[in-house]
């Protein structure tokens, strides 16, 4: 087996059909971001899945206005931790302990390591830090709609302080970094539906050093 | 199909076996990344396969001696631009107009726009931004490995500006993001082999907004 032809499949739809994901789909969509590993395990980011029309009507207008944000039938909005705090680290370690059914503290040499590295970047360091993380849950995401024959196309194009506000993050301690809309290409009305995937030749970004 | 079984199956192995991971596995691993979407599909990173014993050594010194960068067949080195420069888009839409037959120049609009917006950024902000499309191509390889059920440990444990120097990164104008060692699992040394795969339940970090 081999996802290669699912990621050769895959392309950034700009047109979807309006046809609909079923649950299923998407919940195997999630699951894979949920499976992503993270830095010290500690997943510090959250994934909002939108199919509400209003709001993805009002996240559009802070998106460029692009099509796929309502044309597609659930808007997956990935947010980044804005920073790493004691509280938050604390908490993935007692989910840890619990989950291998370790004594409480069992982990603490590892964890205070990994807080006060992590405590000592400055807060924009910190979200930076988070939201690579999300770019692995994203990637998987991706990767498992792709071989679903499901369209997921990445987007970066967005005014976060916006995007922040109209979904609350910053009562939540989340910013924004990644969305991603699902659905069907609409391969008639999507000048890119067809066009040769291009990408940059092995010889010009793959090097063997033997 | 689905890779959520592989991607449950995989985990950061500590130990591998010493096994060679064959070059058919290698070659679908990398060209997962290489198919790897990026933002307005510039690619801006190169990969390194590294199969050179002595090479590693003096990787893994600079990485916490971690053993799998040796006990692995291979270590993937991903590295990003240090900065967007005009010299490196333009080749790019250089590629892209010849890739698809375009006209020379077809593109200069959307190039323009998109040289504008990077540049613009402090060089901090441009090898961030890069770095960031470096974590979705190391990802879909993460992934590809996974489902060819070749171990992949994802680490960002290592001092950048030390593997930087032993790869010569400064003057070929790229930095460190990301390692990755290849091999396969030693099961009955790695302690975490068959632990429990540790995640945030999903009512922790999913929510629907419908």
């Amino acid at each position: 087996m081999s996802i290669l032809e699912s990621l050769n499949w895959r392309y950034a739809a700009k047109k979807l059909n309006g046809s609909v994901v079923s649950d299923e789909k998407v919940e195997k969509i999630i699951e894979a971001a949920r499976l992503a590993p993270t830095s010290s395990g500690l997943q510090p980011f959250e994934i909002f899945v939108v199919t509400n029309t209003a709001l993805r009507e009002k996240i559009k207008s802070v998106a460029y206005n692009q099509s796929q944000i309502t044309d597609g039938s659930h808007l997956i909005v990935f947010a980044a931790w804005n920073n790493y705090t004691t509280d938050r680290i604390n908490h993935y370690f007692d989910h840890y302990e619990q989950e291998r059914d370790l004594p409480k503290g069992f982990s603490d040499g590892y964890k205070n390591g990994v807080t006060k590295q992590l405590t000592s970047l400055t807060e924009e360091q910190q979200f930076e830090h988070a939201a690579r993380q999300v770019y692995i849950a994203f990637s998987f995401a991706m990767a498992e709609a792709a071989v679903l024959r499901v369209d997921a196309s990445p987007m970066e194009g967005f005014v976060a302080a916006e995007l922040d506000k109209l979904m609350r993050f910053e009562e939540k301690g989340l910013r924004s970094v990644l969305i991603m809309p699902l659905g069907y290409r609409d391969e008639e009305n999507d000048w890119q539906a067809n066009l040769k995937k291009v990408r940059k030749f092995p010889k010009d970004m793959i090097h063997y050093i033997k």
